[in-house]
Order: C-alpha cells, then structure tokens, then sequence
C-alpha cells in the first residue's frame, strides 16, 4: 500500500496566555519511505490531554517543545497498514506516537500492542492508557489512601480524576470530585458513585468542599492548582499526601483574583507535615505498568470501574476540541476518531 | 531541698512582625509542690530554638501557642533537685520540657536522662538533641542523599545545618553551606570541611550558589525560604528531595523584595517531580532515635562530626539571645547556661 502523503496539525504559533485556533495549522506533508525496523501507521484514535498545552511553549518543561511549522505531539491508537519491523503485521493495532496527523512512518521498536480483546480500543488512550496510569500511580504510589481517609480530586468527570476517585473508595476512602457544572457533579456523584460531588462554578465551593470533608483531607490529588488549591489546603490534615500532575488552571497563566502566596502554602506544608510531590506517570511504568492494566481491565470487567469518552469526529476538529478541552468543555477523555478501522 | 520560687520568663505580649525584648517578662512565680511522679529539676542549661518564635503567635500550629502571661516553652537539660518519681534520683540529669526558668517542678514520666559520660550535658540541646535529630531525620529519611548527589543547606553554621552538611558529605554527597558573613563561612568550609561555603548577604549570592553546584541541587534542606528558596529552586534536578524543617526568613512575616508566586514554585515541583515534605523531628523519633544517638555520637567520638556551642551565661539574656539568634547572629547552636552542675 503507498501512501505518499499525511494531514498533520503543526503549531502555527506560539500562544500568549490563552491559546486560539490560529495557534494551529492543518496542511499537508509528505511521508518518508518506511525505513527498516519502521512502520506506516494509519491513526483511528488520536489522544487530547492537557499536558499538550506545556509543548507549545517555549519554556524547558520535562519535554520539549514543539516547534513552530513542527507537528503536534500526541498518542494514538492507530493500524499497521505496511511494515518493516518483524514484531509487527499488517493489520495490527499499536500505540505510538504518532502526533496530530492521519498516517505517520515511525520505528516502531517499542510500540505497545493494542489488544481488542482486552478493551475498545480508544480506552488505551484513557481508562487504560496514560491518564489511567497518571491516575493509578499518583493516587496509588504517592497519595497511598488508606481506609477512612477523604480523597479529593478535580476535573473528576475527566479521565484522571474519574479513575482517582473511583480507586480511591476501592482503597476504603471516602472521595470527593470537584467538577465544572451540574452535569458533570450528577454524573460524578451519581454515575461514578463519589460520596460527593462539588461545582467549583458555584461561589461558595470552598465552603462547600469543607461541608463535604468534616475530617479534614487526607489526599489531595492535585491536577488544577488555582482557586481549587487555595480551597483544599486550609483542609489539609496532618501527613496529608499531594501528588501534583497538573496545573491546568496556571497553563495559560496565574489567575488574579487567586491568592498566590508562596509563604502561606510552605507554612502550610511546614507546620501540617505535608508531602507534596510532582509527578509524571512513566517514571512508574516499568515497575507498575502491567499491574495497573491487570487492576483496571479487572475492574472494568466488573463493573466496578466506569470511564467516558468524548469522541470528536475528524482531524481538522482536534485544535477546537483541544481548546475546548482546556477550558473544561469536554465530557469524558477527549479523543479523536480520525479514521473508522 | 525546698525552693519556694521560681525565676521566670514569659511571654508579655505578641509581637507584631519581629518581637522585640518588650515582649518578654522576667517575673518570679510560686512553685508547687512535687506530686507524686514528680521531680522538682534545676535548669542548668536552656535551649534557644528558631521554632520558638511561631509559639508565640495565636495563630495555630503544629503546637499549641504560649498564651500571655505563661512562661516561654522550651527545653532544658536539668538536675533532679527533689524526686518523688521511682526511676529519678537526686543528682541526676535529664531532658526535659521546663520552658524559660531555672527550677520546675514537672512529671518525670518519659523524661530521657541525660548521661554525662556520652557527651557534655549541653550538647543534648544541639547535635545530640532535637536540632541533631531534625538534621539526621529530614536528610537521611526524606532527603535520602546518594553518593555524588549535591546537598544545598542554609544555616549552615547552626546546630541543624551544620549537622546536615556533615552526614551528607558522610553519605559521599557534596554538601554546599549558606551563611551569614565571612566568619560563618570560613568556620563551614574549613573547620567543618563543606565543599562549599557561600555568603547569603553577597549581592551575587544567587550566582555563586550556582557557580558552587554545577550539577544542580539533589537534595535541599529547608530551614529559611525567602530569597535562599529563589535561588535554590531554578538549581534543582529532577527527583530533587526538599525537606522542610523550618522557614526562619518568613516567621516575621514575608520579605517583599523576595518572589513569592505559588505558581512559579508549582510549576517546578510539576515538571521536576520534585518532593517537597514538611516534617516535625519528632514524627520519626519512635523508630530511629536511637541510632541517631548511636551514629552522631560515635562521629563526634571518632572527630568526624564537630559541633559549635554558642553559650549565653544567665537566663535573664534569654530574651536578648534568642532575638538574636533569629538575625543570625548566634555562631553556633544557641544554649543559655542558667546554673552550673
């Protein structure tokens, strides 16, 4: 099969503050001739997270960024349409970092197979992928929840935080979501079963959270930062465990109206005995990567582990649905359908 | 032995930013009488400590506030003047908890002795005592240096810091001090061997800091933040370890030429994975005080730890030391010697 060219979405710009759709650029691009070891990769699932939003600053983060006119960088689930790699055929389905595009030639020396067996195909991208494993380590490795202890995590109706939250009371924890509108707290309270679910729209959500956290909070999941942190941290019981994976909150930068003190939060941490550490989930992978699939697939066997997904149809939606996302607008994992398999 | 009256010192009134002597009072008061499992004591050496001065605002901490017009809390090594206690004899010495004042009558259940052949009496407040302890505690479990990691402290010429720098370059790491003045300095890199001294009144503090750690920071011991956490955080590696025992520069409230943006210290902690855990000593006392006591005194017994006393002579300069000792002008870990054995 030749394929000789590749829609992509490159970084057309690099955003002050908040990004826009100019930021991003669909255009065409040759692919290379598969090189030996190598594979062409048709994508039917292209994966949106938040930490996307780190690449296309220029600033050092622990990845680097992307380049303008250079390809958004991302993971999808996606067909080996032709292959020069002996552990993998025609047909089968991989995870690979493909980027924001339709077909991409890539070595595939490492690839993650996708099993159909195991789960549709798209969890890979979610329950069962990188942000499930966010989920599982952070929670599991650095939060260590014990019986009787209150876990609170925000974006609960997203990827991470549904699977925090829902581990969480596995643990014999109590867990409470923070979530952006009506909708999404009905569906974390009543669908996903947290003991609580608060609207961090509504004025008087810190009051609200402390209502809902008698006994203080034992772990705090951190992926927002912002007004939620402020919320949380005077809640903060002794010992109490911060695993910090995102800030979505200060992406676009520091929200005003938000107290930013970094002399309150370091005392705080000084005279409540608090860890708070930073994260990121393939630092675990090689020693908890296949118990984590065995753990989630179970639960999901059983019933006992629900997810979303927000499909978005087609490739040239991805910078829509990417903004959209940063602003709370997706129900579930965002994930792309860019072909039908 | 009857003593009717003890000499005192308590807490006048709160300071408003930094205390001033004004907010002290030395006063006689009535001692009771010794209740059974009770010993009336004689202080002969008082502890000054940074943690004392957050004692003396209302607001709440890891300990209770010294109300107005009670004595100062604090440690002392003191003699059994009067015992109705079964496992404390007249004559011996003891740690124990009898705030600022040179006899109190206290219950001697759980009072550690205090035994002269070990080490001079004193240095039970300092390296063989709860500054040694938060040294030996926050570095070896929380900081964890390895062989060849870079271990940044300030203070360095204290009781805590000192210390830490020590059993760091034990640990085969290199241990970089921070102190105040060229005295401090020249006492940190050539009496007790640090690969590094720096000055943190040098205008260029930051740089030289820098220039002394070109492999970045691995671990650094938290006493101060204000501006030595600035200059600190852009140096840490990934995985960096930040024990926090104290915040000296912030008890009087926070310096306005010094970045205190959450966010900026977030964002590191985020992309760095870094570990960040605020500790009190005794949380870890139970499990490993007596191999602290066994590893610091066999150092300083065999010359390869060295320690610092900074004597006050009369309890009535309590006041006066300990306001100076937060400055930094103590040179060494600060006792006040109020009757001699």
């Amino acid at each position: 099969m030749t394929i000789a060219t590749s829609t992509q979405v490159v970084l057309a710009s690099r955003p002050t503050g908040r990004p826009t759709v100019d930021n991003f650029r669909i255009e065409q691009a040759a692919l290379p001739a598969t090189p030996p070891n190598g594979v062409l990769l048709r994508v039917l699932y292209l994966s949106l997270d938040p930490y996307m939003r780190g690449r296309m600053d220029a600033r050092k983060s622990y990845a680097p960024a992307v380049e303008i006119d250079q390809k958004m960088t991302g993971e999808a689930v996606a067909e080996v349409v032709e292959s020069r790699h002996p552990d993998y055929r025609v047909g089968e389905l991989v995870l690979a970092p493909t980027g924001w595009c339709d077909y991409a030639v890539i070595d595939a020396t490492g690839l993650r197979k996708v099993d159909p067996a195991l789960s549709s195909p798209s969890a890979r991208l979610g329950v069962l992928g990188m942000p499930g494993f966010t989920a599982y380590s952070g929670l599991m490795l650095i939060g260590q929840p014990k019986a009787g202890d209150t876990v609170v995590v925000a974006a609960a109706s997203g990827p991470v935080g549904s699977l925090v939250g829902q581990l969480a009371q596995m643990a014999g924890a109590r867990a409470i979501g923070i979530a952006g509108g009506a909708d999404k707290c009905r569906y974390v309270k009543d669908e996903l079963g947290f003991d609580a679910a608060i609207d961090h729209r509504a004025p008087d959500m810190a009051d609200q959270l402390a209502a809902a956290c008698p006994g203080g909070i034992d772990v705090y999941f951190e992926n927002v930062g912002g007004k939620i942190w402020q919320a949380v941290l005077p809640l903060l019981n002794r010992f109490a465990r911060v695993p910090v994976c995102g800030l979505i909150a200060q992406y676009s930068g520091a929200d005003e109206n938000v107290d930013d003190r970094l002399s309150v939060t370091m005392r705080q941490i000084l005279t409540k005995s608090l860890l708070v550490r930073g994260f990121i989930n393939y630092e675990f992978a090689d020693e908890h990567y296949p118990e984590f699939l065995r753990v989630i697939s179970d639960g999901i066997r059983a019933g006992r582990i629900l997810h979303k997904e927000d499909v978005v149809e087609g490739l040239e939606k991805a910078p829509e649905a990417f903004l959209g996302m940063l602003e709370g607008k997706n129900f579930g994992k965002v994930v792309v359908r860019v072909a039908t398999a």
